[in-house]
């Protein structure tokens, strides 16, 4: 289990700060991440990769000459939002182009591909390949089904090979490719992690028992076998990995040179990873095989969790070049890279998010500091909730909702105090706060406050007080948002369902003739009303794995803390 | 927990196996540990670590170019041999000396300064210093007498960065003196490692608490404490730390330079680390120190132990210089080591142990084969009853007796074998087999059967058969010999309450005109009856720790293996 924390809420925060204090001299902070602290003399295609934190070395422990450019880091087992993933892209881009490469994970596809949108929207060339070495989380023929595990490694090492010996964005790109189909992968473990401040783990697994393909956060395997000798996992990884189906195109066995990662997931250690090694390499070598470069150690983890993966890269020549050139960064390293080349950079640059504060009328400034005192007061409440919020969401989902809004909603007062000292009219504080929100706040959850901020923002704008129209308006806009983004209607226990009767109510009160504040506290009402009887449905089918028949006669924590916002909200601006 | 072995007795040894497949670019397997697999162009003074294992990557993980030449790799947690410390030396030594560094434990310190004794009536230079960094094991004015946990590697990495500029063995002592006196750490844990195979974890603190000052292998702290915050813990270790009792003299801490290194002892992962490290560095930083180069992650653990160490490095100008000098081991990098320089070593010399199979009569052949015979019988019987002397330790000591012998048992039938092959004559066998007993079993008891063995062999000689004047001469000579090298008599609760029966008693029927074989089976009774009687005793104060009060009436486990052993000798020399 994890001990060590202070707020488990600011912990992802703090393990980046202390792990660029440790680092400088590899990496600098940026805002969403961590990008190299350092520059060789000619610019190279960057290479950005990603992913939620807790599988350290992965993300930012790769970062560094040689190997990956910068690292967007998201909350713990949480993708980095597009906002963060997009600033970090551009700490690190020098006018070559950027690969994102990434583990293909729903969350982490869907953020980065709006990064991506982006960029490509402002002229940088920006190319994605997602590593996808999982073999048991889809079958062989469907490759880009997969997801990505600790194959991570070898493609972005080889990406990051290609771009230090100067390849084009198309040649990283092709390089990038190649090595993801020539990485397979697959995962057994033993017990599952508890994330800090959890009172349980994540998942678990029957004492003396072994799960086999499970993934880094608990996703499942197909089996399940008694815990076997070392040598007996040696031999169901090699069996596995060296199914014929698993080879890639235009290798055979006999003969290939093949670089082995036996990676520790946590709480496996190095003595028992070489007892399993001893024998593996046997078997490996028995198989026709020549081990090039072996790798035993922990290159992705999933906190302290008990488990094991092996990584086979096939090489071909060009592979095994750029697998041995020169690397160094924070937790790997190759050859000996000349440091004397590289150029330091400024550890302060990048650190903030970047934002433009337009012209506003004193009015909408006015109403921004409103809105910014009423972020304090939603902080405030999330606080409180946050252990309530948390085990409504453990009745069903995986218990974070808690101290996911507790992050979003600091984050959310926090940058609403920083623009209105800034001048910020009332929209573009909502547009920045929405960032805020979604960056910090991580998973779905916290993605969807991000679309509901922006909504409101772009509507309320920066040039008067927001009307009881403007606003009907907005939160109208706000609910279509949410649903087209989270893909979701009424009725599909979300957010949604409070949501929904909240713009609809106020919209009414307002065209019934009632005041901003008094047609606030009506919706709020509604919301809570909506709230409650998210309690009497069962999820849609599409949902989340984890909601289902469990959720039954529970309420939905989306839509419960939405309803305590708008509440306090209401309660707020009614005494103001 | 340790989840992942084949037969828990081999662990140690496939371990090295698999260490060695993987890191083949920096070590070769020599007899009793591992040696650099390259050699620069000037032979460099060796330095020699080692120690138990179960700490990696201490101590195998810090050999290669800029750091040590050779670690010698006793079993779990237990102290490699004399004989093991030796092989390593001779195979690591190029003729300009050799330092021997470790942390300072009792039977590391026993092993080593025999080996040193050999190795100097052997003219080579051979110099010792201990790490000693535990400021909780001894109070400041006794450095001499503390410990050694993960400053290890600050005094490897020194001294090996001296050896490698060139510096004359009076030089390398120098630097290791000098970086042991600039080294302190202090430690805390959580939870307790479970050796491959155990039931239970070695030692346990109870839930939500933390041990303070507790050693690598469990060794009681000072204190315990409910477990603190990341923030709360980095004060504790920055207040332990920077007491002046534990700021080297000649040193002030305002404006000094300091390399922290953060140690995870198994369980605790990266990121609680570097939560720890955020708040750590500030700390520091506030009482006047400079960072330089901070080191967060695993150097020196306790298998899958929750814990985790502190260590600051006081740099000088010349430590400084020596601490940045390039430097290239499979777990510790630093700089950019010239590997064109480097030659690669045979990898199959040296891993046979040093034998020398002198001339024998047909007659003591004919022993040795009779001898080899008798070995297996008694590796056969170890390991039937390897459990039950396994559960008879567990209950006043550390459980661990039966996978002793069974380890020493096997390791002695398969030496017995090879040099029956090679021709060699009883008394060469035994003092062979007392080596590859000792070496294999680990631990005081398989000191102590080495101690015997060799005994047994130097009076039976390789000239005829012996007679039973000759055992019996023979068995008062080993059992003076165990209770001289033991430090024990008859009443103390050992091996030494079977073992001097069995050598009165067979002495007493030889002299009575017994033929040996009638001798030897009441003798073999008598030890059973003395062993048995064991169960009435108490240990006596001075012996280990782990013995007391709960061994009342349970019999002791080093006897009855003994009476076991010289039962089944008696049986099947009856038989036969």
């Amino acid at each position: 289990m994890t001990r060590l924390w202070n707020d488990p809420s600011d912990f992802a925060d703090e393990m980046v700060v202390g792990f660029v204090r440790a680092n400088g001299r590899y990496v600098r902070q940026v805002y969403g991440g961590v990008a190299r602290s350092t520059a060789g003399p000619e610019p190279e295609v960057a290479v950005v990769i990603g992913g939620g934190s807790g599988h350290y070395p992965a993300f930012a422990g790769l970062v560094g000459p040689g190997l990956a450019h910068g690292a967007a880091m998201g909350n713990l087992f949480a993708s980095p939002s597009a906002h963060q993933v997009e600033s970090v892209v551009r700490a690190s881009e020098r006018g070559r182009g950027v690969l994102l490469s990434y583990g293909n994970y729903a969350g982490d596809v869907l953020h980065f591909d709006e990064a991506q949108e982006a960029l490509r929207a402002d002229g940088i060339d920006c190319r994605t390949v997602t590593v996808t070495d999982d073999i048991f989380s889809a079958p062989a023929d469907d490759q880009a089904g997969r997801r990505g595990i600790a194959g991570d490694l070898t493609v972005f090492k080889l990406a990051g090979a290609a771009a230090a010996r100067g390849d084009d964005i198309d040649g990283v790109e092709r390089v990038a490719r190649l090595a993801n189909e020539r990485t397979r992968s697959m995962g057994v473990a033993f017990s599952g992690c508890t994330l800090p401040g959890a009172e349980e783990p994540l998942f678990s697994v029957p004492e003396g028992r072994m799960a086999v393909g499970l993934g880094i956060h608990g996703e499942p395997g197909l089996d399940e076998t008694d815990i076997p000798t070392a040598a007996g996992l040696a031999e169901l990884f090699v069996e596995c990995l060296l199914d014929d189906a698993e080879i890639p195109d235009g290798v055979t066995a006999q003969g290939a040179r093949v670089v082995p990662v036996l990676n520790g997931l946590g709480s496996v250690k190095a003595e028992e990873l070489f007892v399993v090694y001893a024998r593996l390499a046997d078997l490996a070598e028995e198989r026709g095989l020549t081990l090039v470069d072996p790798q035993v150690g922990e290159f992705c983890t999933s906190f302290d969790m008990a488990g094991v993966s092996l990584t086979l890269l096939w090489l071909d020549d060009e592979l095994e070049q750029l697998w041995s050139a020169p690397a160094d960064t924070p937790a790997w390293r190759s050859g000996a890279v000349d440091t004397a080349a590289l150029t330091a950079l400024d550890p302060d640059a990048d650190v903030e998010p970047e934002r433009t504060i337009g012209p506003a009328s004193d009015a909408s400034r006015e109403a921004a500091h409103v809105i910014a005192d009423l972020l304090v007061a939603v902080r405030d409440v999330v606080d409180e909730h946050a252990d309530e919020l948390g085990r409504l969401d453990a009745i069903a989902g995986d218990g974070d909702h808690g101290i996911g809004m507790q992050r979003g909603a600091r984050a959310a007062a926090d940058e609403a105090a920083t623009v209105v000292e800034l001048g910020a009219g009332a929209g573009t504080l909502l547009t920045n706060v929405a960032d805020a929100w979604a960056d910090h706040a991580g998973g779905t959850s916290g993605a969807l406050w991000g679309v509901l901020l922006r909504a409101l923002g772009e509507r309320v704008g920066d040039d008067e007080t927001p009307s009881g129209a403007t606003l009907a308006d907005a939160l109208t806009a706000a609910s279509d948002a949410v649903k087209e983004h989270g893909r979701s209607d009424v009725g599909d226990k979300t957010m949604v369902d409070a949501l929904v009767p909240l713009a609809a109510t106020f919209a009414e009160a307002v065209s019934a003739g009632k005041d901003p504040a008094a047609a606030f506290t009506t919706a709020a009402e509604a919301a809570s009303r909506a709230a409650d009887e998210t309690a009497d449905l069962l999820p849609h089918k599409g949902r989340a794995r984890s909601h289902g028949e469990k959720s039954r006669g529970t309420a939905d924590p989306g839509a419960v803390s939405l309803a305590l916002i708008a509440t306090t909200v209401a309660d707020r601006h009614r005494r103001s």
